[in-house]
């Protein structure tokens, strides 16, 4: 399915990436000699990602130094959401761009002032692009709930081949949709043996534990490395 | 929050825009005179466009002959799904891109056989980019369902801007998420006074009979202007 102007732009977008993949590397490299940990939150629009960072937060070991950075196209909903629970954050708009990319991720570290031991990166709201885009961030987390259905790894697998870990959201709702999980496992695992999957309910805590426990061990890991 | 990166990838961005307008516009004069009325129908992920799309595929008069498009990076799932009622159908792999541009729909049109009074696009789910690529279409509609939460219209304000209609779906779950509809539709309006608003299920059929009714006028009142 590419036709003459389907192949230029495609072509416009490689030289994107690889600009962008040489910034992402230094980026991350900068970001290991500061011994800040990024974290890329990625999902569909309405997926649970402010939800779950917002527990996230308040659950991680106090002496972990944290804060949010939260990239919108518009608004500044989100932001305010994590303000309130006292975590310092810093709200990027994309300007209509449908994802952030290292130089955009760079610029949205700057802005936050001091420096943290863990900073959550909460990317636009979509499935598709952001996973495109290296942000320079050390691990890759992807949110898919419930509602949105068990075939999603099928229809859309470069977000779950980049991911290191996956949580399955809004658990609590299972019995209203029809969402098959050991099938949505299973398309997880097709195209990501290694993603580590999580059955979360944000809204309510459930399964947030496991999830912060691994994500602990993961920066004690990298900091070690 | 533009780098210097950033504006480049926007200049690029706006000649594809416009080359695409160019073509979207010729597209359009030309299905006019064939009278083939063209739908795009956009949402994020798991909104249900494909259950929608089938709801309203088998509710339409019977003397509209109508065929159907399904647009995916990857997977035929959506397309079986739509074969399964005997509506023709076109499966459109869009090779890793985040949305369809009318050079892509015109090649989707051209690969299904035969003539059709209506022709639905499921575009790829995203309720970002699809939004700024004009597919042709004289007709653009767009799901937001209950589980994505009320906020979507402030975040994601192009697709309100660009839809005639929006279909809030999965209002059979209204009790188990915070979801007010009344600050979901001021939220539609604000980004377009003018879209329709349509509560539905597209599971159960709620709704359904309104939406159709409604699309018919507007492939009515199409033919005679």
């Amino acid at each position: 399915m590419r036709n003459e102007e389907g192949l230029r732009v495609i072509e416009i977008k490689k030289s994107v990436y690889e600009d962008n993949d040489r910034e992402a590397q230094q980026l991350r490299q900068e970001l290991r000699e500061k011994g800040c940990f990024l974290l890329n939150l990625m999902s569909s629009p309405g997926a649970g990602k402010t939800t779950l960072l917002s527990q996230t937060m308040q659950r991680l070991p106090v002496g972990l130094s944290r804060a949010v950075m939260e990239a919108d196209i518009d608004s500044d909903v989100d932001a305010r959401r994590i303000s309130e629970i006292g975590v310092p954050v810093s709200q990027l708009h994309t300007g209509g761009m449908c994802h952030l990319d290292a130089g955009m991720t760079r610029q949205g570290l700057a802005s936050l002032e001091g420096d943290y031991g863990l900073v959550v990166l909460e990317n636009v709201g979509n499935l598709v692009c952001p996973a495109e885009f290296d942000t320079g961030a050390a691990l890759n987390v992807c949110i898919l709930s419930v509602p949105e259905g068990d075939d999603k790894p099928l229809k859309y697998p470069l977000m779950f081949e980049v991911c290191d870990a996956v949580l399955i959201n809004k658990i609590d709702v299972l019995d209203y949709f029809d969402f098959d999980l050991e099938r949505c496992k299973e398309g997880i695992r097709m195209r990501n043996p290694k993603a580590e999957i999580f059955e979360v309910c944000a809204k309510s805590g459930l399964g947030i534990i496991e999830w912060c426990s691994w994500l602990e061990g993961k920066i004690e890991a990298w900091k070690e490395a």
